[in-house]
């Protein structure tokens, strides 16, 4: 629990550390935070939605998964209330997509998926390590990790009134590299062999397994019934 | 902030103030809740609901909002389970349109969007002034005011299963006066030079907005891929 | 309030109280969530979700309640992220119903709605006595007590885009039995007549009045303009 503590202490207040690691997380975090925005934009550009409904998708489905997290961890007010970045940049993400729907549409929407893995990769680890130093169990951590990373994502779909992509059984994987991924992670914190360096690799291997499955069409498994029977 | 630490104390135990500012401003929101009680309980009965949706969509939409800010603020229990009348009106509201609805609907449609505007007004106000009380940023006052205008509607078209009327393309300005409202605030706050006089007109300027918006049809923008192309 | 206090500190730490009452009590709880984690993953699989959409409705359904009881009481981590058996028994019902969705699904589908009464029974209880304890209003301890009971079980029915059930005229009996089984609960505690078999009674009455709801069709009553008119 100790290691956690202190990494979280950097993650929490990142201008501690100076240059170091920590600053390099948080443009990262951000963004993750950026492209996720964008997701939910486009979402709600496709529903039809107006100016409100662009902004509010793009940042729910930025800021949904961290903030639950807090909520549930009891670190209120939530990170994104503090610290200003963490609005600003969905906003900025919201207003491109405003302006810009059709070029993002149709020429970055590999990027966007690419980059929408990153952010996956991130979320997971650090949702597992913040939760770890609150005194959550194993398990829980996971959970929370998972809740962190792919939260944003089930609110954005609540929100527009469609079932979560995330269940459907023609998605491909994206809980499951994330929920492994903070498994790692809990691992190393609680064998107090985690390094900045394995953080890194773990949320790079999520990031890896999340575009594998999009590449190679990889699905989670299905219960029984849905399989064809003789 | 020193000066919206008062104000909220004010707001969250008005019986020190007397006969005073406080006292009004609660009668006001009491009569917000009722409204957005009363809004909530309507669609639970044109979706055909029993007693228990009638309640829940009753209480979800006159609460929503409240209890998401101040969870989100680590203000808990919320006011809305500490103060006994947070929880009676809207229960009296449910139970006035689970006996009159004819009436309501036919007679009251016009009084009810005036209401709604008042509480619109009053919880943007509120809720931006209680948001910078707990030290959020003032992006993060500004969200968290337009949260608790129009977080208890979001929550009642999420139960109802209906896509959010806030993202409508047809829908009036709602949520943008509140944003524009509470960002007045937290300036005013900001700069000294608050007052409740101020507070009262931002609230009464807010609902203006809502109103002059149903009166002459204005809209939010939409982003460009729905507007006409040559 | 002190003796609501004492309660909770038995359910929250229950190792202190060795074989006693507090044991039996976890007991029949982590009975109620593996029911109801397994009602959510049944529908999962019936929306044709894959393996993380069942885990998540199974988790969600048997804990949303919990979860958002003590976020409301400022309870955090919830007790689901402390202690782990809160999120294994859930998981194991989410395989078993993955597995063997058919058995499942044809002999037991009886069986799930009897310990879902006694899921309903004893989470109104408890969220009644456990929200008394952290200083709610008597009306709050209700609401809070009903959506301990039947919180997850709407989450369950967003998340699968479906209106919820609890809300339905079709549907029997089951936030009312919730409801007046908390006030009872209230008016106990709040007399000093609470003691541990009055808390058993009153559980096992809000179960039967679910139960007997389902076997004689009781419905809840519809407002006004539902009924026919001469």
């Amino acid at each position: 629990m100790h290691v956690a503590a202190q990494i979280v202490e950097q993650i929490v207040d990142p201008s501690d550390v100076g240059e170091g690691f920590a600053q390099v997380e948080r443009g990262f975090e951000l963004l993750g935070l950026f492209v996720f925005a964008l997701s939910g934009a486009l979402l709600a550009v496709r529903k039809g939605f107006e100016v409100v409904g662009v902004t509010s998708l793009a940042l729910v489905t930025a800021l949904g998964g961290g903030v639950l997290r807090d909520l549930a961890l009891g670190d209120t007010p939530p990170i994104a209330f503090r610290d200003v970045w963490y609005l600003v940049v969905p906003l900025i993400a919201a207003a491109i997509v405003f302006v810009a729907y059709d070029v993002i549409d149709r020429h970055l929407h590999r990027s966007v998926l690419v980059f929408d893995a990153i952010g996956l990769g991130l979320f997971a680890v650090t949702g597992a390590i913040k939760s770890e130093a609150y005194g959550t169990t194993a398990v829980g951590a996971v959970v929370l990790a998972v809740v962190t990373a792919t939260g944003g994502g089930i609110l954005r779909d609540v929100l527009a009134n469609d079932p979560p992509q995330l269940f459907q059984p023609d998605s491909r994987l994206y809980a499951i590299p994330a929920a492994a991924g903070a498994t790692v992670i809990i691992v190393l914190l609680r064998n107090s062999v985690y390094s900045a360096v394995l953080a890194g690799l773990v949320a790079g291997g999520v990031c890896f397994a999340r575009l594998a499955a999009l590449r190679w069409g990889w699905r989670a498994p299905m219960p029984r019934p849905a399989r064809p029977r003789s």
